[in-house]
């Protein structure tokens, strides 16, 4: 948080950026029921202020045009009767999708234990092999480990849910603990706000610490560094691999 | 983060949950163009995993049942014509919102700017007086001035935006610095992110320590204390009043 800023105008904030340090613009974020919509938020959030002076296309990405709830998947995972789901619209299905995705994000939540999330994940297993990055945010990464794009590749993953979300990679390398970890072109945080520290963390290597540190002055957050992970302790999880 | 937690699956921390507690059950949020996801979303996710264990109601309230976007109010605010802007989907125009309303909650973003932004201080103004809690975000709290329901009252809002905002009230007790700040039935939070520790403050509030601290472990969030905002000084903001 080195930077010195002689405004108080977010107006002016959004002024003083740096443009065009990266050519990436085409970004895909999945959306999908029973998501948790902080794991997609937490991201796509600090990007949009960077949408203020740079060209950025998001693609938000779902089986169908229909609006995607938060909703749990039957009413016996809604025990108290709850009308809590906020409802997301896609901008593309799968099948329709831009071909040239160059970043591809991909949030979690109970809903990756949907038996329908063939859809999601074979999406991913077609479009990894074209993509620049993959991005997964918490139980995301059950749902690209799944796809089959983590094998061999260092992961992490939320730690309160980390026996179910690793059972669905056995060929992936877990660590934890870790906020996030960052193999070649996938970038995978723990749980739900870790993907706040992972965006930063993004930022700054597409775009370079002064820029992570104004978006970061805009959205008022102090991001932890990347062995912060106090939650692997919390829920037990057994040390294993590097950052 | 006292607690400790013996099970490494989410569903059942969901089951190791604190219900009723509180009686309040019927919540709204305000959406609006222009608006802050993350503003929102912060404080809308954890209380979603309560949701799973106490009767929540959440209403998402605005002028028409039409999606809301993030983007600009007009291309002139888009300099790089960007796409990337998620909507979100109302549940009620304010017309038609439950008129039993206990707790409204008011996101920020550029679209406070808009002058068409009085159909939602009308409304505000018009629910106050029937709430319990009133909760805004970031700047936020500058609709919640401009409605008149923070005259007299200590209140914070966005450090990068304080005198914008600020000038929306001039009969506030602005306070600065602080991460959030309560008076009596109304919590204000700083920018964005702030929101976050705001709303695991309001949690223990309701529902007490271990609860919240059970919702933090399921974000894998670690609340900062409601004096850290070093934000005040960053964008020089005069220190004023008291949390």
């Amino acid at each position: 948080m080195a930077a010195t800023v002689q405004t108080h105008s977010i107006e002016h904030l959004y002024h003083d950026q740096v443009t065009n340090t990266t050519t990436l613009t085409k970004w895909g974020a999945i959306i999908f029921r029973a998501m948790l919509m902080q794991d997609l938020v937490g991201v796509l959030d600090p990007l949009q202020v960077l949408a203020h002076s740079n060209h950025l296309e998001l693609s938000i990405l779902a089986e169908t045009l229909d609006p995607v709830t938060t909703e749990p998947l039957n009413a016996a995972m809604n025990t108290y009767n709850s009308t809590w789901w906020p409802q997301l619209v896609p901008t593309h299905t799968f099948d329709t999708a831009p071909e040239d995705l160059e970043v591809l994000i991909v949030p979690g939540g109970p809903g990756i234990r949907n038996p329908n999330i063939t859809a999601v994940t074979d999406f991913i297993a077609q479009t990894y092999p074209n993509l620049k990055y993959l991005i997964t945010i918490c139980t995301g990464a059950g749902l690209a480990a799944k796809a089959g794009v983590l094998d061999g590749r260092r992961a992490t993953t939320n730690k309160g849910s980390w026996a179910t979300v690793t059972a669905m990679g056995p060929n992936v390398e877990w660590v934890s603990p870790a906020r996030w970890v960052v193999d070649g072109n996938i970038w995978s945080s723990s749980g739900v706000t870790a993907g706040l520290d992972l965006v930063f963390s993004f930022i700054e290597h597409l775009w370079g610490a002064t820029e992570a540190d104004r978006v970061a002055g805009i959205e008022e957050y102090v991001p932890h560094p990347q062995d912060f992970d106090p939650f692997a302790a919390k829920f037990n999880v057994t040390s294993v691999g590097h950052i």
